[in-house]
Formats: C-alpha cells, structure tokens, sequence
C-alpha cells in the first residue's frame, strides 16, 4: 500500500510518497512560491532531482503537478495515481475535537474551519490543500493527522491558564500544543529502544528546531508541553520570545506605541535568539557568531539552552520522574554543543551524557553513560511517516 | 538602638518600631484610607490596640499621627521621638541601580524617581512615605530597602527574555524579580536551621501569598525568581494569572476588544484563583468551596499547586541541584494541606514531608522526613525585621 502525505503551507507544500510494506520513501518533494511569481517544484527519488518552474496560480495547480510528477513515465515512481491508496494530511490544529488522526468527511471539513480561528496563519492552508487533493482524487481516502491531537490527553491543570474561566468557555482559550506528531513519533522510537513498553515510560521529549517545544509524555501519553494557545509559548525559538512575563505586552504596546497586530509579529517573527543576537535566526550562524567572540550571540545560546534545561526539571517534576530524554529535530539532532550544554549540572538528576557517544549527527543512538540513570537518546524525527502510519491504520 | 519600619502603599501605611538590641517588636501598626474619608490608624503594642479615626487628608498627617502614636503618653512606646535612630523603607523596585539596600540621600530620591515607570503602582507612594518622613524627621538617617535588590545577583542568562534586544536596552525590560526581602530572610534562616553556611546551599524559597513567587538561591545569591518585569509573571495568585503563552494577550485584545490598560487590568486583578474559581482571590474561601465540591475551585487549587510543582523541578534544575525547600507567607506558613499537595510525587528527588511534621500552622519548623535527602522547612517570613536589620547594618 502507498501512502501520500501532503503537509501543505500558505504558499508551499510538502510532500512524501511512503510505501507502507517497507515505509520506504518512494519520492519526496516541495513545491514553493505558490500564487506568487517564480513557482517551482523539486522532487526527489533517491538522489535523481526533477524540477518544474511553471506559474502556478493556487494549490489545486501545485496538486496536480505533483501527482503529474509522481507518474511521470522518466521521472515518477508510479504507474498510475490508483496505485495511491489513501492521502494523510497534516494539520496544524484540531482544538478539543480531536485526540486522534480521523478520516476527512464533511462532519471534519467543517470542524477544520471551525478550528481556522485558532490557528490562522494554518488551517486555512492545510484546508486548501486538503480541497484540492479531494477535487482530484475524488475516491481515495483521505486522513487528517493534527498537531495538537497528542496532546488532548493533558489534564485540566496543565492544560488551562489562570484567567478568567469564562474566556475558556467563550473562546477555547486553553493551552493545546504543537509538534504532536514528532513527539509521539519519537517517544515511541525511545522506547522501542529501550525494550520497554511505552505504557511503564517517563519520557521527556525536546523538539529542538527553529520552532522548539519539549513534552512530558507519561505512560505514552502527553501529560504537558511548552507550546501552549499557540505556538509562541515556551522555550526560545528562532524568532519567537516563547516564555515571557505578560505584563510586558501592554508596557511595550504603550511605550513603544505598537498596536495588537504589531506586538503579536515582533514575539513571533522578531524575537528568540535573532532578536537577542540580532546575527540571524538560525542556530548556525549564531554559533559562528559566538565562536568569533559576539557576546549577544552568545547570549542567545545560553538563554536557550537554559530553558530547555529548566523544562526539563520542570517535566521530570510534573511526571513525578523521568526515565528518558530525547532529543529531536534540527539543532536536537545535529548539535552535540546544544545537547552537551543542556544536559551540563543536570547530573544530580540522574543524566549523564557520554562525551563520544554525543559525537554524532542525525542518527538514533543513546549518548548517555552506561551508569547514567536516565537514558538519553537522540532520535531523528519523522512526522511524515508518522502520518502515513495513522493514515494506514486508518484505511487498511 | 530602636529602628522605625515603614511600608508605605498608595491609600496605606505599615509600620513597626523594633529594637534592635533583642529584636523585639514594640508596637506595629496600620494606617488605612489615606487622603480617603474614613482614614483610621490602628496600632497594636503586645495584645492591646489604640486606635485613632481622624481625617487624614496625605501621607503627612499619617506620618504625623504614626509618630504621635508611638510617643503616646498612655499608648506609645517611646517617650521621645529622638529614640527612633533610623527608618528603614520598604522600597519596591531599585531597578538594575540597586543591589542592596542604600542610605537614602538626594541621588537615591532622583534614582527612585527613575524607577518609577517600572512599578507605577508602588514606587510613587513608597516616595511619598519617605518625603513625609524626612519633613517630620530631617535628622533621621533613612535606608532604602528594595525588593527587587536580592535579585540583582540573578545571571544574565536567567534575567534576559527573548525579546529584541534593543527592548532592554530602551526599556530596561527584563527579569527583576519581586519578594527579595522575604526569599532572602527564609533561606538566612533555613541554612541557621541546617546549621550549615548559606554560601554551601542550594535552596529554593516559596513565597506564597495572595502574592506567590518561587526563588533559587545558590550559596546565599539568587539565581533565578518567577516573578519578573513585574509581579505577575510566575506562579498563579490570589487575582493574577502568572505563566502565560503572551500570544493569548492580542488574541483577546481582538476577540474581547480590550485596550492595553485593560488587559493589563484583567491578568492583574481579574485571573488567578479568583478568575479560575469564580470564587473568591482568598486561599481560605477557594479551599472551602472546593471541599464542597466546586469544582471550579478544585482546578483553581490544582493549577496553584501544580505550578509549584513545576517551579521546584525547575530551578533544581537550574541550580544543578537542591539542598532546601522553604515555605513561606500566608498560605506557605499556613496551609499544610497546600505543602503537601506541593511536594506529592516529588519522593523522586529526594523530597519527602512527614505528615505529623506538616501538621502545623505560622512555626519555623522542618516538615520533611529524617530519611527526606532534600529538607523541607516552613518558616514565617518577617520583611519588617529584615529590613530593620538591613537598616541597622548601613547606620550602626
């Protein structure tokens, strides 16, 4: 069975072909500059590139050059778009409604838009997407996988905010958290390589990429995470501030005379470690810079591996303990320093880091001492397969 | 050597006269409704009140009244006003100019000026304390004591947020930390308890109140504080919200069509336990409800809880470790019900609260196990005494 996954941006859009007998990646691809000049799709299969520049004027285009592109007689890897049994679809926000992947009907289309309100600059995108797959594919099965679905399971107290209830009632208020779909895929990974059940687990899992958020995941379930009503919440991010005294907004708003709109884009798009290096907004550069001796680079390093630091003992607190940490995603994966610096003091707690076997990259090993109590691991994440595997659950 | 303490808020006056040769207070008291009709002085010397209802139109007369109360031929304590040999006041932000408590001479009062804008709330009326005071007693040498100072030793990378940098340069905006009298007189008493120097402790203070922060305090200095610019970051209070994603400020501000100032309004005075319960800001008033099965205020007294919690997991993480845990102010001194939901499930770090132990209300006493690696303590706060010490210190 083959699975298509689209993760589809305002105007982008993501795309992996997975054959689910060996979850092998067929074909993957990224189409950019949707509706705007200079469009353009690259697909991958195996190391062979295959672009296409051609306008395209909306998603419903992109769509059918990509399923053009996967039954190209040279370069696809299909005979024919029957041989695609089902799409999965990630979307960014199911709100209350969904603590699980589920199959798309009209019941689910609506509860989408529905949801737009709480994730706008997303669900609209991701129902674009989803619009355009349908037009063409009219009798394939279809899955929406949610990034907020794994963390429906958190209880009241970690999940509600300490403001006037009637804000919940009337406006969903409430912590939901993003990267759902990582921090599932990894935490399961982490236990299968512990040859442990996933069910008598304590895991902290760190998302660690130019969006980061750390989970609690507790007897396989998300318990609490950083991200909260939206995903500006918690530790320091490439531009976003994450935690932050909220008194601060109405100060700045008046001081530096910013309206609603305009604070909102200088949390997200001008703050975290660009807006206190002021180098850039990836982890790269800044690194550089405070090799080089930049003090606010370095700065923005310490200040974010500080707050991974602290989640961490704020999480093995909230589990009451912890078994395993896990790091993920871009700078998770890739940045021994990262991983060396958050993990330094933390030896009280149990986690002890072995030098060499922190010396790598991008792949799924244990870097912890073999004494260390609490095993930690690095684990490449890998949404889109985790979305083919709910998508095939779903339709098999 | 008798030092004068004075507490002054904007309609309000605090004030104790404490001897400094045993420490012993001889009479406290409390000016209400200031520049208000009905202003009423109300002043307590060992178990007996005197009580004066006049007009009292500004801080002056109040002052003037505080002084004639304490010189009473039938109610003072004094017989003269010469024996006050300094005044020590309480002073809420000293903003980064300030990491002790000071000599109050014209700079100072220039400097305070400039702190304003950060407390607009609390630095006008402690000025105003302090003129009044200097009018009665032009020859009385006055101290300065700030609530922000004990902080000032926090790291660079615990004070910073993530915001762009040139904020902090402009604004001064960054972490300051509030409750430094209270967090630096527990952890001096808890290391006397443990009979060890306060310079080889880790120790992490509760400050909970109507007003609650948590500090980590690595040998004697603190290192990180939950409150920040302002005092609504960090814990869940009586009316204010703590912890929050700041993105969740615009989208109110669209959705329920509030101004800066009355968001501001609604996370300071609106949230909280009184927001969550619907209840009441009282500690004492929620803990019924709940009992009677609200449940509203049963989520109100989990979140409250839960963040504790997590704050203890935190900066144990923060200090590479944990040696103390303090409970202190209203609800830290007196609700043992409280202390024990705090510390539940924290038996993985070492914590551990006898329940006989816990049983008490108001007494410096250790209420965690003798097998319990991290103790626990609860003792009574005294940010008079602190400060009067404090004073003594910069006069004697």
């Amino acid at each position: 069975m083959k699975i298509l996954v689209i993760n589809c941006g305002s105007s982008s859009l993501k795309y992996q072909l997975i054959d689910m007998e060996n979850e092998k990646v067929l074909a993957k691809g990224l189409v950019e500059r949707i509706g705007i000049e200079g469009s353009i799709l690259t697909q991958k299969v195996n190391d062979e590139k295959y672009i296409i520049e051609k306008p395209m004027k909306d998603h419903q285009v992109a769509v059918e050059l990509v399923l053009g592109a996967l039954v190209d007689s040279t370069h696809g890897v299909i005979s024919d778009m029957s041989e695609i049994s089902a799409v999965g679809h990630r979307v960014v926000h199911g709100g209350e409604k969904y603590d699980r992947s589920v199959i798309i009907d009209d019941d689910v289309m609506n509860n989408l838009e529905e949801c737009a309100k709480l994730a706008p600059l997303h669900n609209p995108a991701n129902i674009i997407g989803i619009n355009a797959c349908k037009k063409l594919m009219p009798n394939t099965p279809m899955v929406a996988v949610f990034d907020t679905a794994f963390h429906q399971t958190m209880p009241e107290h970690a999940y509600m905010y300490a403001l006037p209830y009637e804000y919940y009632e009337k406006h969903s208020i409430r912590r939901y958290g993003f990267h759902g779909t990582s921090h599932k895929f990894v935490s399961l990974a982490a236990a299968e390589m512990m040859g442990k059940s996933i069910e008598d687990l304590k895991i902290i899992t760190c998302h660690l990429g130019n969006g980061a958020s750390c989970t609690a995941i507790k007897n396989g379930k998300s318990v609490d995470t950083s991200m909260g009503f939206t995903p500006l919440e918690g530790l320091v991010m490439g531009t976003r501030c994450g935690d932050l005294d909220p008194a601060i907004i109405p100060f700045l708003m008046r001081e530096e005379n910013l309206s609603a709109e305009e604070v909102d884009k200088v949390m997200n798009k001008k703050s975290g470690v660009l807006g206190v290096s002021g180098v850039s907004s990836d982890f790269r550069d800044i690194e550089a810079a405070a090799e080089s001796g930049n003090h606010r680079a370095q700065l923005a390093l310490d200040l974010f591996h500080y707050r991974v630091k602290k989640y961490i003992g704020e999480y093995a607190a909230a589990m009451d303990g912890v078994d395993a940490i896990v790091f993920t995603a871009g700078l998770g994966e890739n940045s021994k320093e990262s991983r060396k610096e958050i993990c330094k003091g933390l030896e009280f707690m149990g986690i002890e880091i072995d030098k060499e076997k922190n010396n790598i990259r991008g792949k799924a090993v244990e870097i912890s001492t073999d004494d260390s109590k609490i095993k930690v691991f690095v684990i490449p994440t890998n949404e889109e397969l985790m979305i083919a595997r709910d998508t095939l659950e779903l339709v098999k």
